[in-house]
């Protein structure tokens, strides 16, 4: 006689199904922030890095990581982006020797779920990509905190980080 | 105190936000070719290229590249594309011992933003399998001049190679 | 002179074009199955294979793949998937020897084309994951057949497998 | 007071370590086949089929699956392969109507770890586009049985199916 | 006459080449964090997240991400991983209602470069995947720091986190 | 009775085995260009275009096609890169309003196969992307001719383009 057991359904991993889900416009926007020592901050600056200009291939590294998002986390739907957009800010205090880069990312899309993981994905790419090609001057960078500031669309509505 | 500097908002890359265009069929055309020896131009028509049949396997690397042409350009939006569709040519003048194969792509989707982008990376991906598969022969093989002949659909109207 | 040929139309390949389609609400079911042994099946119901816990990586596998489905197989067409699910029952015959885990996928969209191959290539992809996690116990595991069992939507009408 | 709490180690997934194993060639031979009725076995024959030639397009949707393995099976190392092939037969039977293709993949490499994953791979893969070009003339198609023929290279010895 | 000239060789970027270094045994360990809500806390210690078991994905996206660092960061070489293993450890106090899981990786190859790149990627691929699947129950997580802890192998010597 | 019949192998495409060749150090140069109008010409000296740095972004396009190519070029075999390269100048000539971008790319690797794909695929995604990048301010932009300028080690000796 054959046993036939359905494996625990509590607790398996699925895509849950959004073709319900209203098309609407969605933005969200992330921030991330990559501390670095004053000698990384001087070649960002001086564009001295000798694997070339760091702001320029990170941005592109985010804005790609953005459209490959449902590729590196796994329960996430496919979207297509309608926009993605990233700026860095430096946040500097040479008395106490702090040199901080700190990134902000806006997605857009036109679909059925947001793109929280798209901007906060944009972002830690982008803060990857600054510490790969400054490591030389120094493995010590710390990333983060990444975290979502806002998200406007969708029926659970908007979230602004207070 | 802290020194917040903007970076050079000017030159920033970003992938422009299409979420107000209108969903329209697009239609893109794009040719390149290939310049290649006699042998080479043999080993083709007669099927005795030892990696295979050649515009068959071009053919494919062409349509995959098509859909995956906002992986490789980076600041091209992702389309669900609807028809992908590549031809293959002879231009030969024995006298002169000219042997050109002409590529053609035609490319289709309905969304907010034109497909001339895929017709163009298809084109390329194909002439670069056909430039992969026969290099043994004789690398001196020259691809291209690569361009689109024709767009319709979208705000922007149609445009024809004169 | 030049010598202006056509190449072969018969037997191109080409995506096909889906522009006029409906965009229709789209669901397929799929089955597979992994026939292993005595002590593979063990490992698996003890969770003591050395690699992890083998339907929770296979599910993510599987769902990655449904998702990237227009990346293994050359003329499909890209679709963004709204669910996926996965679910794995054990067939078990002691007195025979008989240990075989049977997969069914699910997969939903609302798009201009079926999403049976999606359904397929999950089903394919968890249950290569589940060789690939025990091969070190037994290769002669055997997968499948793997089929379609259900699919609805579309203009071809609803299928189900007799 | 901090609770500092290990996650069940047990059943943890992880891709092994095998910087120990030596680089040996390695070659794995895997099979597969689709069932097919007689309708789609005459178009593949004739070259009929409306999205171009099945096996073509399936060849190079195996290769290409077979280099892209260890990002369709998560816990499968990454291998620079070093050939691919992949061969098709008819199994016909015209009196009982059976029309199966079988297909067969053989995969080469010098390196730490087998290409059994990827030969099964490129089978699969190869046998999912024959279902997919052919599906519009039935969605009835059975894939596989799949299974490892034969393995050699590395510590663990050569592995033929009895 | 025409006018020549370099494009601004400072600053351009590059992947610069590593092809003298010697192919040693490489080691990276790096960590992040997600500080999470009471309420998603208990969803992953029972397991009933409905996007199923949090971790177990987290793990694999993790995994999946260290093999395909080279495609995330522009300017890292790519490289053969031989191992990746992750880790989660809960800090909790429940008096000041902090919960916060802390992600440590490890990673492993036989190359010229060194695997800090994909240790960090790993950690920032699984804490977003734990971001997804809880993001239901409370936008406000916090991700990172993110950090190497250590690296060993290769020209420049040890590194260990102060 | 069954019938069993070799699918035709002339013509069958297949990764040829490369497992006896040495792995020596490889080097490739190739080339292409874009034609362009005086407009984008200027848009792209002031950095006036409003998509960002266009050889910033196409440099890191470039290079990551390199580590792509072969996932673009269906026979080309893997290869982990040690260096990549990509150079732009202008050829410039006011008086006949020609205003050509010259691209060059140089790829480095330690291995069994050429790099010549590779360099040639980095130089058609850079000028692919100059071509996204400014092609709201002319359709009528040239890729090309594409060629091998160079390549050095491996069996079939040295080339240098007449």
């Amino acid at each position: 006689m054959n046993e036939l057991t359905h494996f625990n359904t509590q607790g398996r991993a699925k895509m849950v199904d959004v073709s319900d889900k209203a098309e609407t416009v969605r933005i969200a926007r992330a921030r991330t922030s990559v501390i670095v020592n004053q000698n990384i901050y001087s070649q960002i600056r001086d564009g001295s890095n000798k694997k070339g200009d760091v702001f320029a291939v990170a941005q592109v590294a985010g804005i790609m990581a953005a459209k490959n998002t449902a590729q590196i986390i796994p329960m996430c739907h496919p979207l297509a982006l309608s926009g993605v957009d990233i700026e860095f800010e430096w946040d500097v205090d040479e008395k106490r020797g702090h040199y901080e880069v700190i990134l902000s990312t806006t997605v857009k899309t036109k679909g059925p779920t947001g793109v929280e993981m798209e901007a906060l994905t944009a972002a830690s790419a982008a803060a990857l990509t600054i510490y790969d090609m400054c490591k030389a001057a120094g493995k010590e960078m710390v990333i983060g905190p990444t975290m979502l500031l806002h998200k406007s669309g969708g029926k659970s509505g908007d979230y602004s980080r207070a």
